[in-house]
């Protein structure tokens, strides 16, 4: 098969997909019915077991394979030869908190104004299932399995996926692919369909500083030093003004843009105005405006202060020296840099810059990935997304968040696009999250369309 | 009289002390029985009252002054001319908290293994005591009074004296005087009286910076600027490693220590393996050792900061951009800066590394003063410090600590001292706060020939 018989194939893949809307619909319901917190160690085992029975259901090999953490759900099937795709997708779900401000019960499915509302709807039960209805779509108009399937389903997205790396690594073999769908997606507020092509990484990082073994009179800060002057001049010296970071080497690995990839940046729409109403904000960082603000978003690495704490912070003043401080930074990192390397570049920093003192204690970290332009999944996507959306997709060369894309790009080496069923007032991660139908059946056409263009 | 006449008496004036010294710690437990702390507004007019009552006692004409916070006690008597000597104190005193570590009652004096404990004995309604008791026997010996007396009484010093300097302005024709025995002092752990001949000026300062309008996910730090960042920026370049102030035109007025001072300053004993000890530190800041580290504490101004804030303080990672961040400051002054011109500078400073859009807002401040080595009254000071504790003083050029000491030099234009009752272990400020009944006997002494000599 190929983009020539999927567009052949859409009307009935429609109407497969329409006239199997409630099995699909029933079975998303048990999925968020199961509140897998996976922060809160909540319903894991139950959503796992849930989850590989949807795909044992439809006659593929299920495992639930252990890891440092919450286990991964594992399924293989379809054609015996041929391309195969791989499902990235989580069955964890954020803490349902604040409670009092959700207007539905949050672990269940409730179907209102043309929305389906619940805990995972859009990130990402909504999403597993539009990969299991897409099958079951394919199967029906064609008969048969046009590809091979593989499914990695974990349940810990959602704090970071900290063992997935070593999950894959060891575990490489049993999820080679041609190519992999990742587990977010949706339309822009057009309704412009987004494909995703790279996830940014993250270093995560608490530094320490201490000064007098308790907290002193500042009166003796003329002779003994402030953890808290240290600690700051430390976080300073990390960037400048315009944002950019100061630490020698920190640039070295990051990969160029190419032209098309620039293209692709230019072509996205605005975001300047939207984001400076939403934050109240007069400018951005550097001045950056237009493509030099996308930019930044889509491709360029950065350190973030999360928190900075120590001392006295109630009314007025009080004349202490403390005796620590504490600071929590991220560094978003792009391909080709890799977190452990920033963790060495910032020692080496702050040791160069006299702050040898300062502990530093790596947090989580993840590698970034990000998929060619050139590869011809991208192709694939984008003229399949153009078969069930009626538009040109924007291609995103990359998502400013962060994802578990290093090992999926470093091991598996397998081209990997984000498209799927949310848009922008999903409210992914907050009270009342919820998918509108229309991009439900939209996602689950769309994941169809690929799979048998993929043959 | 004159040092040769104090010489002479000595003994007569310690008798005299002795034979009182009943009645005077009764009047001791009159004072430390009112809980006047400030901080807490609590008892304040009863304190004052009390204090007025024992100094008309004493045929000294009182008055109550109103200030814009607590009132100050006043009085004045003794000769009719000659010379003048003003006392400065303070009725308040600091909170009893934590409660639960005390050993006595904190607003009772309670004799024990030859110490007077409870909250105000050392700081410092014994120094009250002292003067007071001082004058009640050089009446017994000389049978009058060789000098004139002024009283100054504050309840405000245990907040930093927010009302002391505009007091002093509006009534500078009231308390002129030609020498002034300031509120504090005491011996070292040697037994040798410390003679502190100025005072630090602080000017304490709140830093605010703000981001975007709420808390924003960290992936947007590429391109919203983090008000940490540039708070912890702007803190950082406030000074350079060894502590020294990088704002420009922050030394500008720090006057030259004389040849005498650096002289007295040299001849202090070192107090680096004391403060190495207490505090658990490797080293001093700049490296300052023994005579450099001294130079410091009694005659350099610094920037200390008191506390930061903001963001996610909590354990792991956080991936949040945040709203806002605060830091407080206190800059110790030395003469002849001016906390005011302090706020300029800073202002300035900030304006020009491209912080102007962090809000600068001035709390406390106090101006420093330093009486001259030179001055007649030093040396009063001094020689009855030897008659009365039989070994020379160490001469502070100054204390390391604050107190309200600019208006004295700049308005009153009076030399002062501060030499009193108290030790190292005196426990200023913390639970089971006292002096020892031997110091606070020389206390009494020492005032009584400071009185003597100055006739």
């Amino acid at each position: 098969m190929t983009i020539e018989t999927a567009r052949g194939r859409v009307d009935e893949l429609r109407s497969a997909l329409e006239k199997a809307a409630p099995k699909h619909l029933d079975e998303l319901r048990r999925l968020v019915e199961i509140p897998s917190v996976s922060a809160q160690g909540e319903g894991i085992e139950e959503a796992a077991k849930a989850t590989a029975q949807l795909l044992s259901e439809r006659g593929l090999r299920t495992e639930i394979r252990p890891t440092g953490g919450h286990p991964v759900v594992c399924a293989w099937g379809g054609a015996r030869e041929g391309p195969t795709i791989l499902f990235y997708e989580h069955y964890d779900v954020q803490p349902p908190e604040p409670l009092d401000e959700w207007n539905v019960p949050p672990f269940e499915v409730t179907e209102k104004d043309g929305k389906l509302f619940g805990r995972g709807t859009s990130d990402t039960k909504g999403h597993i299932m539009c990969r299991i209805a897409a099958i079951d779509a394919v199967r029906e108009v064609f008969g048969a399995d046009p590809i091979r399937y593989v499914f990695m389903i974990e349940g810990e997205e959602e704090i970071g996926s900290p063992n997935l790396e070593a999950f894959i690594h060891d575990n490489a073999e049993d999820f080679r692919a041609d190519a992999c769908l990742w587990e977010f997606g949706g339309v822009d507020n057009d309704g412009k369909p987004s494909l995703t092509l790279g996830l940014k990484g993250i270093q995560s990082i608490e530094l320490r500083a201490r000064g007098p073994a308790y907290d002193a009179h500042s009166s003796l800060g003329v002779a003994i030093d402030n953890p808290l002057w240290r600690l700051a001049a430390a976080v300073g010296s990390l960037r400048d003004t315009d944002g950019r970071v100061t630490i020698d080497g920190f640039y070295d690995d990051v990969r160029e843009l190419t032209p098309g990839e620039l293209d692709a940046i230019g072509a996205e729409p605005d975001r300047d105005e939207q984001l400076r109403r939403e934050y109240g904000i007069d400018r951005f960082l550097g001045g950056a405006e237009g493509f030099g603000l996308r930019k930044r978003l889509r491709a360029e690495p950065c350190v973030n202060v999360n928190g900075f704490h120590g001392g006295y912070g109630g009314p007025g003043s009080k004349t202490v020296l403390p005796s620590r401080a504490m600071a929590k930074l991220d560094f978003r990192l792009v391909p080709d840099q890799k977190p452990e390397r920033i963790v060495e570049l910032l020692r080496s920093h702050l040791n160069r810059y006299g702050f040898d003192d300062i502990e530093l204690i790596p947090l989580a970290g993840e590698a970034p990935g990000r998929t060619s332009l050139d590869d011809p999944f991208v192709g694939v996507v984008a003229e399949t997304a153009k078969l069930a959306y009626g538009v040109e997709p924007t291609i995103e060369v990359s998502s400013a968040g962060t994802g578990p894309a290093g090992p999926f790009q470093d091991v598996l080496k397998v081209p990997f696009a984000s498209v799927g069923c949310a848009y922008p007032g999903s409210r992914a991660h907050a009270p009342d999250e919820h998918i509108r139908l229309e991009d439900f059946a939209t996602g689950k056409l769309h994941t169809a369309l690929v799979i048998a263009a993929l043959a």
